[in-house]
């Protein structure tokens, strides 16, 4: 079977001098799939950096109304291809094709596309600020240059390279977007590209503001993370590979994105343990395994205090993880990282209670898993009980009592999100006071009385935190138009003449509903 | 004379086992001043980094009025010991005492210190965000640990690490301090350190909110900025220091806001030549030289095109440079400084036209000076030909046309500002509108007629730009509330109980004044 090609500057082209090929394989059955793709050399990366560059120069000229009607176009032709879409990342995947991808991860990523495409016209992203005495007027504007965008594996769809929060982020403040797919799921990520080379051609946006390849050598990765025309990148993956890529890219004193590992501790406090504590082992159930465990908000981590109560919630959450059935992975490789990973955690010091294993059946399956530790032995080696099991795996620490939960959370590292479950009452309330301060400092977001897989796309969302779950904790992945900004610099025009101004930062308001920040106050009207 | 203490956790300590001493020197006459202050050791660095930590701890509590009180009783105490603290100042960096230091740039710094104030009371600058009916709202917060502030030399108030504008974001922004003294100035700094401890003596705030040290060993330095407490430093100074200290930082996770170097080009176009070519050339030649050239916006690369026009230009900024009475630098380094940067600007094709040399006089002095060089010469190593002499010089290149301009625009570095002057009418517009866009991109402030020296202390400024002017074109280390972002997190609230928010994302606005992103506008009601 020949190669598929690239998108490069408008056009499918044929790699040139194409390093290796490769083919994902359908983590159901573990049998390699029929498309073969190229993992390409740097002559073709090299041709992408290179029209991405005129592209970003073209959007200078681009308005604000033409990326929104690429953006929407682009939503609109996903949607009518979305059958074969979804059915081709459930090959590739082997995530459950309904509800899953059809519908929530579909919905999700149209709609993303949509929220973006308003955000552009919209145009308060850019927080345009004037003082109309000094005449000094600031916003944020596009980089100037190709920004790339790596995608996970997990969400095919929704966080795909080429159609994903970081995508439609990085093409509605202005910038073109070179796409890596990830190699696991290349023919969906191809059918996108098809959809967004459709919406191209319809559009006056430049033919190279997307562009996609499939695969490269590691060492093209960093010198492309790493090239003075690529203005940011944007990556989403294990924190090997990330720390590498942040390596190289900060060392060329390029902008780089990440968001690498998180175990999203979840603390359920004695008075909800009580209370619920049967409801909340289904909910830590259902989110723990929910796409086989493989989100980035997965908790991987339960922080109780030790008796009666927290024994039945654990006897309760073994129960359901053993009695179901053993979900698929997305990838070979993703059993390996389970084993060592469970493996680590037992040296740490965890009891594995159920699963732990490769499990049946073909293709890529792990056993749903659970541990426990105590909470003196998480406090001996906090960093080896922080491991992360991307998977149904979870570790379950018994703490002595309110002090030791409160040393837990101390000793944790960076992470997306950590949760805290209280009593409806008053009784837990002296204990979330000592841990909230301290959790909250340590994520990018907080939850009470909810599990942290669901991630919503609204303008609050902050799916970010401090190092090592992400690069900056200034920053979200999630949420508009809040992602457009790590994809923007702020700017300021100091004494330009009113005629050269962008119309944004003129005196009237160029849609009459574009929030600007004008001499100290935030208004939809003119100067 | 015994050595100076160092303030440690509200108290003046001295040094413990300080690795070595120094004075500085008072640059108007070359000669040592009397006053020592230690070179610290890792013990004293800490000490300061462990009750730093315990500062913000504390500073979870502190509310948003008590900072307030904190910045403006500082700046009261700095305005009550004015003279004395310009006088020093003075001795230490031979920046004229008037106007420069005891009017200027001394009302500059209180202005900043009780600008940030109002901004921690306003509260507007964290952009609280609210879904209310995800019930999602998120913020930026304080980071939750000690930041380090490393002040350069040549603003020894508005810039210092205890005072200027690194440390007054910082602050507002809920973070504690740890200062870095810039050994040239130790004893500047220690008057305004003690007024910032007698300031935070009258203060709820906790004590180690504000610590200083005057000098360290480099590898401490680094070993500080890498450390896994420190949530954020802010450097401003050389290139290379800024980039060992960024690479230690982020080889940790840490971040760091750098302000290294700018040569801040500024383009003349032969309509603005035409018409007012010797006013352009005395505004050059004021703001080339003012504070003997050592602004981090100092115009030290001008662009023309050849003829009669800029060759008159030229000789009427060559006689302005060479009339004049050389001034002093603030250091001896600086003198060594451009003798090396002068002779790398010869070496890279550029005639030396006057100055060049060690001035005579007591002390350290330069003579003003001006080098030429051709469009080709630039183009053949713009590199070189962007070597930073920082002091009183400039290079002025006669690019051989307007495509010839542009391909210069083309071929510089990232830098802080950038300055086209254009004929009032017309005849300059269509060259204006093919530079500006290639400019837009390599800075942070943009200008029209006007040299770049003066940065304004307004919401709209961005004292900023893309690397290797600073290490995130994001940001802006001037202009307030947006400086503070650089010291904050962004968080979210995710279904959190409603007394258990903070004030400010409770569903009354807990101001009446404060801004918030509330549904998708932005208001000062409640929600």
């Amino acid at each position: 079977m020949p190669l598929h090609p690239l998108l490069i500057n408008g056009e499918w082209r044929q790699a040139q001098a194409a390093a290796d090929s490769f083919s994902a394989s359908n983590p159901t059955t573990g049998e390699a799939l029929a498309e073969v793709y190229p993992v390409s050399g740097w002559q073709d990366i090299e041709e992408m950096v290179a029209a991405g560059q005129e592209a970003a120069v073209a959007l200078r000229q681009t308005s604000p109304e033409t990326i929104a009607a690429f953006l929407e176009r682009y939503a609109g032709a996903i949607e009518a291809r979305a059958d074969q879409i979804a059915q081709a990342a459930h090959e590739e995947t082997g995530l459950p094709l309904q509800p899953r991808l059809r519908n929530g991860e579909m919905s999700r990523t149209v709609d993303q596309l949509r929220q973006a495409a308003a955000a552009a016209r919209e145009r308060s992203w850019s927080q345009a600020t004037i003082d109309s005495e000094a005449n000094i007027r600031s916003r944020f504007e596009a980089l100037g240059g190709p920004v790339v965008v790596m995608g996970p594996n997990n969400f095919p769809l929704a966080f795909n390279a080429i159609s994903g929060g970081d995508f439609a982020a990085a093409i509605a403040a202005g910038n073109p977007v070179i796409a890596k797919a990830h190699p696991g799921h290349p023919t969906t990520t191809r059918l996108l590209a098809e959809a967004a080379c459709e919406a191209l051609q319809e559009s006056d946006a430049p033919p190279a503001m997307v562009q996609l390849f499939y695969h490269i050598e590691p060492e093209d990765g960093l010198r492309l993370v790493a090239d003075d025309r690529v203005k940011a990148t944007a990556f989403t993956g294990s924190r090997r590979a990330g720390m590498a890529l942040k390596r190289a890219a900060e060392e060329a004193g390029n902008l780089i994105y990440l968001e690498m590992s998180s175990v999203n501790p979840v603390f359920i406090l004695p008075g909800a343990l009580a209370e619920r504590g049967a409801e909340i082992a289904a909910a830590f159930y259902a989110s723990c395994t929910m796409g086989t465990g493989q989100f980035c908000t997965n908790p991987g981590l339960v922080i109780v205090q030790k008796g009666a109560r927290s024994e039945a919630f654990l006897d309760e959450a073994q129960r359901l993880f053993a009695q179901q059935e053993n979900g698929v992975l997305l990838a070979e490789g993703g059993v390996a990282h389970l084993v060592e990973a469970v493996a680590a955690l037992q040296d740490n010091g965890a009891e594995l209670l159920c699963g732990g294993q490769p499990a049946e059946g073909p293709g890529y399956r792990f056993q749903n898993t659970l541990l426990r530790a105590s909470g003196e032995q998480f406090l001996a080696d906090a960093e080896g009980l922080q491991t992360e099991a991307f998977g149904p795996a979870s570790v379950v620490v018994f703490a002595r009592d309110a002090e030791q939960m409160v040393q837990i959370a101390e000793a944790l590292e960076g992470n997306l999100t950590a949760g805290i479950y209280s009593a409806s009452g008053e009784e837990d309330e002296a204990l979330y006071e000592r841990l909230s301060p301290v959790l909250r400092e340590k994520v990018g977001r907080l939850l009470n009385d909810k599990m942290p897989t669901g991630v919503a796309v609204t303008a609050a969302m902050v799916h970010g935190g401090p190092y090592p779950a992400t690069g900056h904790p200034g920053f979200t992945a999630v949420g508009i138009p809040a992602a457009l900004l790590r994809f923007a610099a702020r700017r300021s025009y100091d004494n330009v003449r009113h005629h050269r101004l962008p119309v944004e930062l003129q005196n009237e308001n160029p849609t009459g509903e574009m929030w600007r920040y004008v001499d100290g106050r935030w208004t939809q009207g003119d100067v």
